[in-house]
């Protein structure tokens, strides 16, 4: 079967049994946000114990505050209410594999998907590659427990963030499934008023 | 509880019976990416059938193709061999309530939350807000089979795309929790060789 069969498969056995799903309103009922790795290995919701109708989720490549997340923090909480955030990224993380040097390179060379061998990623398609990957920054991660620094700051920083929502930072450890306390990131996100 | 203690608990819950998850591998097993809304009634592990390690799963406010989402969907296929990618937008969406110039007054007026009435946004707060949403592109929606097909012909026709991926338009409908096909997006997102 394929994958677009499979989804279509599965949707249909979710949406039979959907229930009083229907009746949820558009606000996250536990009035916080979730922003994370978009990895396949992460389901937030398992993680994090969230039902239908009780957080946004934000996911992008590494879970970074990019200004795209921040557009979604920003609508979450002046248009929906939320009052808490939670930036969580993950170990063995792909962006920590690369950097923009790297992805551009391998991108000018081919649109055909690369090969990691555990410490260089190589390029083993053939062209035409596209150079459009000079314009676009990845925002890679060196440091793990910085980029959750970094993030909560940029986002605490955010001239539309109130002072008042409470940042979290966090990291989730693909090993075992448990989130760890990065406790600069949450003194530098805590809330003030 | 407070929103964090409980988190951390269901954390605890998850990350107890763990098992085999902590071997799956970095790219998606199903090799296939989801980009959709970070709305709180949508989860799209339940609705498309993924398991930890199946797909990406990107999220931002309305599910829209921004900059950053085909950042995350260049990383998802470049370097982690994604070959098919649904763009999923959603009934009773928050981004067809309001426009650029609604939201960007709300926030000049304060950073507290707003209130809908149904028709309109108001804002109950009092000041100081920011005008730093002047320089905000909110990527509002104003209709959903649109912004759908317009989402899919802009990653199709993004220079670091392969014409070799697939990509599907789909709308959630939040009442039944039910995938409904954008035929005229699938007819653009269409793989070719």
């Amino acid at each position: 079967m394929s994958v677009l069969s499979e989804v279509l498969a599965a949707n249909e056995v979710y949406s039979a049994s959907f229930g009083d799903k229907a009746n949820l309103p558009m606000p996250p009922k536990r009035r916080f946000a979730i922003l994370t790795c978009m990895d396949a290995r992460l389901d937030p919701a398992k993680f994090a114990g969230l039902a239908e109708g009780d957080a946004h989720v934000i996911r992008n490549a590494g879970g970074r505050a990019s200004d795209d997340a921040i557009r979604s923090l920003v609508i979450s909480y002046k248009l929906l209410g939320t009052r808490e955030w939670f930036v969580i990224h993950h170990t063995d993380c792909g962006m920590e594999t690369f950097t923009n040097e790297i992805i551009r390179n391998l991108l000018a060379n081919s649109l055909e998907t690369a090969k990691f061998d555990g410490q260089n990623w190589h390029d083993v398609g053939r062209g035409p590659g596209s150079r459009a990957g000079e314009y676009m920054e990845f925002l890679t991660i060196n440091n793990l427990e910085q980029s959750v620094i970094d993030d909560v700051e940029r986002i605490r920083s955010h001239p539309l963030v109130p002072n008042n929502i409470a940042i979290y930072g966090f990291i989730y450890d693909v090993k075992n499934g448990r989130l760890i306390e990065v406790p600069e990131a949450n003194r530098i996100g805590r809330a003030t008023t």
